[in-house]
């Protein structure tokens, strides 16, 4: 089952930033959304639009007076920060924060995720309520994420480590022809190419012959595409009108 | 060396969204942003704010006419797009898609992704310029992914290739205390215990007074928090004021 944990902003200051959060945590099927004391009051006007649909995520928010009682339900706490402090916590990424939720979630314990106001941050005060640091590995010269962004990346981590998509699908061609329509196909090139003088040494026509089979045979053409290419021959072979 | 795909906006609508997706490149150290016809002209006057100082990105981004103009450099090209269609191309995740730009870029080959417009994202012809689909998994019953979000997904991705973050860093926390401070404490904790009657029951007390210990022992205190703990127990042993 897809992963649910707790998306806790703290002192969230704009209501369009609240929307497009969870705007990006419906896209990966989170919902649990919790604000502690919303800078502009909850709901806020501005919320709606930004979330572009997302508006279950919105009315089921809940909002807390402080940190301590919107993780008070929380097993494991991640506080999202990327400034060193001087609290001695363990660091994780995305991926490993999503793997200690799945583990916790494994045993029924729920996880909240803390994100800081868009200015400023998490206080230290609000980290000393988590057991984790998460950190996203950045640029390091251009390393402030946007509130939503933070959020999208680690609940696309959440997701991925419930989802079974696989990381490549091969296309979806139609089969390759059989080796007459393939042999016609080269038959018919030769046939024109013939008629115009393409082949101009002896010495190299066979091997020329050769390359060209072996160009139509690797391209792995379908029938359909085998008959749209005999089309184009005929046409090119035709006199200008 | 960090990979630099080329990241190719097809006629994007909004100047915001071209900023916000600037700030989204250099997050993860990705510089090469194309526009192909943006819908209001370019330079965008709405793209410098949205780009939260991302400024030298959109200075060096290159517009082209067209997709063929915009991928003309590249070796492979990925199509982001979450629709089925009737081309016949495979599909990879970001993560998989960041692999192939590897190995292309260890190979010295330039490759590009190609992100549709806000309304109605990429069309069939713009896909058919492109090796592979890209499609972020998402949940299936709120797919639609913003702009920047979805380059800041791939973006992510691509950095994470070459980045050495460690999953997980243990904290940095002070070295444990020796064991005569930690059974100092307890013997500290212990006398006052005593001398206020918390061990009623004598079949009990040498129970009690292992799990203290082991409490103690297994929270791995550090020098300086055992004599934090100390202060706290001679406070709490004195008479109120």
């Amino acid at each position: 089952m897809a992963l649910n944990p707790a998306i806790i902003l703290v002192q969230p200051q704009l209501g369009e930033n609240i929307g497009k959060t969870a705007r990006a945590m419906l896209n990966f099927g989170l919902t649990d959304l919790r604000l502690v004391s919303p800078r502009d009051g909850w709901p806020n006007p501005s919320a709606g639009p930004a979330a572009s649909g997302a508006d279950t995520v919105l009315d089921q928010a809940k909002v807390y007076a402080n940190v301590a009682d919107a993780v008070a339900d929380c097993h494991r706490v991640f506080a999202a920060t990327v400034r060193d402090r001087d609290m001695p916590k363990p660091v994780a990424t995305p991926q490993a924060a999503a793997q200690i939720v799945a583990e916790y979630d494994a045993s029924s314990m729920n996880c909240g995720f803390l994100f800081g106001r868009e200015a400023s941050g998490l206080s230290n005060d609000d980290v000393s309520h988590a057991d984790i640091v998460l950190t996203v590995p950045v640029n390091p010269s251009f390393g402030s994420l946007n509130l939503a962004q933070a959020v999208i990346l680690v609940a696309y981590e959440l997701f991925n480590m419930t989802d079974g998509t696989e990381d490549m699908v091969d296309a979806d061609r139609e089969e390759p022809a059989d080796k007459a329509e393939t042999e016609g196909l080269h038959q018919h090139l030769l046939e024109e190419l013939t008629n115009r003088g393409y082949f101009r040494s002896e010495g190299r026509e066979a091997t020329q012959r050769r390359t060209l089979r072996n160009l139509i045979l690797n391209a792995g053409f379908s029938s359909q595409e085998i008959q749209t290419l005999r089309g184009v021959i005929k046409s090119l072979s035709r006199p200008k009108c």
